[in-house]
């Protein structure tokens, strides 16, 4: 498509901060200080890609007042760099719009309400008295159960699957594969069977969360599990029942959540990281990648609990005494003692 | 919808246990201790949550004899309240019923067998030869292969996939986005490049096995995969060609299973588990969260190997010397040998 | 299906090797030593199965000079018995043919190029501007974006999404619930929101990649997320924005890889790895099942990090002294220092 290009003045003018060099350079995409050509804007947000910019073909940069004197390109300089880069980016590139209305393909239950501002994509299935709110994008193959509610501006990439009931907020994108409402793994040991528990709560997410591909959120047991809103989820992210996941909260790819488990507000959870059952993790908590937090955390700050990796035969050598490492430290205890013993003969 | 309401004395005439206080007293959900409101039963299972009595504006409470005297609400006393939890709350809460037929929109391959008490919804397809069972329930975009056998009252959420020649029991749940069938990981190296080794087995699937959101059960390379009777999978589970899961099995959410490992029955598997291929594991086994088994398993119990988290530099302090932990034990032998000479020497 | 048999003259003439014993037995099909029937040939590439070919069934055996006196079944010799026996299976089990054309309920946008000897599914959803190949094969559910290219000869299994834009080479294979091109997980922090970073990157997927179920792999946020040809990988991986995998690189299932990490060529990634962020990882790097990568590797050579397991109450008893390790070497250290004195003191 016909890009439309500003001038550096024009943005300025929109978004703040201040230009240094030819204001009326235009651009009309982002770039990597590496790979951007002509026409584009590219930013400087960690100084360790200075070096960067020496060579870099962008036709500007966004930088922040400590990079000042970096570069002679045209530049916009602000206080955050990645916030007005993103700011700037999503001005750039909007996401993409779709004509309202309902495609003939689409299965549409009974006393279901769709806004004449909604699109229903190809092949969408929404079940029995579902509501889709204004602006709402349901794009091809998704299925919505009965009684889900979609709010507005809400937007489900192909094949999203939403279970009966489930209550989802506005300005919500949910990514394609995504689960949401599945029953939760509730299960009871009766002589010698699994007796299955209904799980009869909802999902409830809030406004402004984002939710990856192939994520999936289990339904409530009993009462429901809940997304607050601003919460951003990665792909692969596996969230059980009851869960609470605190408002602004960022999950990376492939974490899981046990049952019940509390996650506060501004957490930081790194990938592949794992969070048990039950457990209460306050505001403010940032756990690294790989790490499983095996009890609650009440204190903001950062947790790991990481294997280091080396060469195979090395890790070998070392992780063997890890199995007798309350030996180890017995032994050390045994050897204070006699020195303390020997020292002592020499009074 | 309108739900009835049940007798306590109704209820122990059905399922057993005794009442103390008022049988009369008429429940028609279940509940938690801390949100069930009137006309809600709850349940107490676990001593830890005792203090949620008081206050509890439940109209009745499930407990065991040791319980009995710990709340004046009515009750139902007996000996497994989780379990009678579990059986009241199925009686409750159906399954929702389908009616059946199939849907007009439904893509039906040739010489299918359906059974008129199955319900086919919307948008599935399914492949030439396929048979489906009666009470069956394929829901909304779900692909069936060629040549599969879906059994009894078997129920498909919506987007399953089932690949060709693959045999499903009866009484079984797969939840949406699960994979079932999938070519197994089988290359081979040949100067150079990977050639793909064609997976010619099966997945069979036994009686009351529960399948979550998005887990993936790849076919066999040449033999089947097979998941036992009463097993229970969670969401995102992988299952490697010619794995076995033995019967009642319950594997929680984003655990790995590597090709040709064999699990046996009324083992439980935390979640984010890993099993490397080509292993065995006993019955009755409980492998922790987080926990990577990487050599077969003969004797029943509990295992597990995680590396305990903590305040991310606390946590680096220690895991520095894990890179030394070889040399750390030759040192404190070493000492050990000192101390010897040094107290022989005095002799 | 009626399968033809071949002499183990003809399986010579076509694939090399050698015959010893009948050359003119026939055989259709694959199978195991343990289960391999009249009429399937059999291989050993391990040396730990030869046991296995004492009362094997199987009508002949593919193995290795070394093993040519093991048994005295009809025997193929070659140099590496498994690729000998992949591309034997391959030729015995071709991948199923589609008679080409575009199933009448597939839903098709402005503009698309499709190959006359294509294959399109059901319910199949192909955007506009999109070009699909020569023998290309879309099962049923696709959905394939705006734009998007397709190679010849490339297979999607049933419910593949594939983002606007991206770029899909030939002879490639893609399993049900794979998910290319969503977002990567872009955001930056705002004055206590997050704000979304549009990825405007694509998905570049070279020749004879194969991708397994439910993985997922997002489009750049700039620049490209790129895997270069004959890259292996498994179910449920997720390869985050701006990451390349290098040529016939091998990934096993549930693997994690973070944004922009960079990975060699012919390297073998174990099941449910993770690699951080930003790293770079040499050609013929071998990572263990369970190991993080926190760091660059610039050395071919294998590397591990894995907890290793044992019975739950040895586990917490050695466990718990990781957290004072550091102290424990410190206290090593003293003693030494003692000892010195002590024998110091007696010089």
């Amino acid at each position: 498509m016909e890009r439309t290009a500003y001038r550096l003045a024009d943005i300025v003018a929109r978004f703040g901060g201040q230009v240094m060099g030819d204001a009326d350079t235009r651009v009309q995409q982002i770039g990597t200080l590496e790979h951007a050509t002509a026409g584009q804007i590219a930013f400087l947000a960690n100084a360790k890609y200075r070096s960067q910019l020496e060579g870099s073909k962008a036709s500007a940069v966004i930088l922040s007042r400590a990079d000042v004197d970096a570069t002679g390109l045209p530049r916009i300089v602000c206080d955050n760099p990645y916030s007005y880069f993103a700011r700037l980016s999503a001005f750039l590139n909007p996401l993409a719009r779709y004509v309202p209305g309902v495609h003939p393909s689409a299965i549409i239950g009974k006393d279901v309400q769709i806004s004449a501002q909604a699109y229903i994509g190809p092949l969408v299935t929404i079940g029995d008295g579902a509501v889709i709110g204004e602006g709402a994008v349901v794009m091809a193959g998704c299925c919505i159960g009965e009684g889900v509610t979609l709010g507005r501006n809400t937007r489900l990439y192909p094949r999203v699957t939403i279970y009966h009931g489930c209550l989802i907020g506005s300005d919500v994108i949910v990514h394609s594969g995504a689960v949401i409402g599945a029953d939760g793994f509730g299960i009871a040991m009766d002589e010698g069977r699994w007796l299955k528990i209904p799980q009869i709560g909802r999902v409830v997410i809030g406004d402004h969360v984002e939710i990856g591909a192939n994520t999936t959120i289990d339904r409530g047991a009993l009462d429901d599990t809940v997304i607050e809103e601003g919460a951003k989820l990665d792909n692969q992210i596996q969230v059980a029942h009851n869960v609470r996941i605190g408002a602004h909260t960022a999950i990376a790819g492939c974490v899981g959540i046990a049952g019940s488990a509390t996650i506060g507000k501004y957490c930081r959870i790194g990938g592949s990281a794992g969070i048990l059952g039950h457990l209460q993790i306050a505001d403010n908590v940032e756990v690294a990648s790989f790490t499983l937090v095996g009890k609650s955390i009440s204190e903001p700050g950062s947790y790991a609990g990481i294997y280091p990796f080396s060469k195979n035969d090395e890790w070998r050598n070392n992780a063997v005494h890890l199995r007798h490492l309350g030996d180890l430290v017995k032994r050390v205890k045994a050897l204070e003692k006699e020195i303390a013993t020997l020292k002592g003969e020499k009074v």
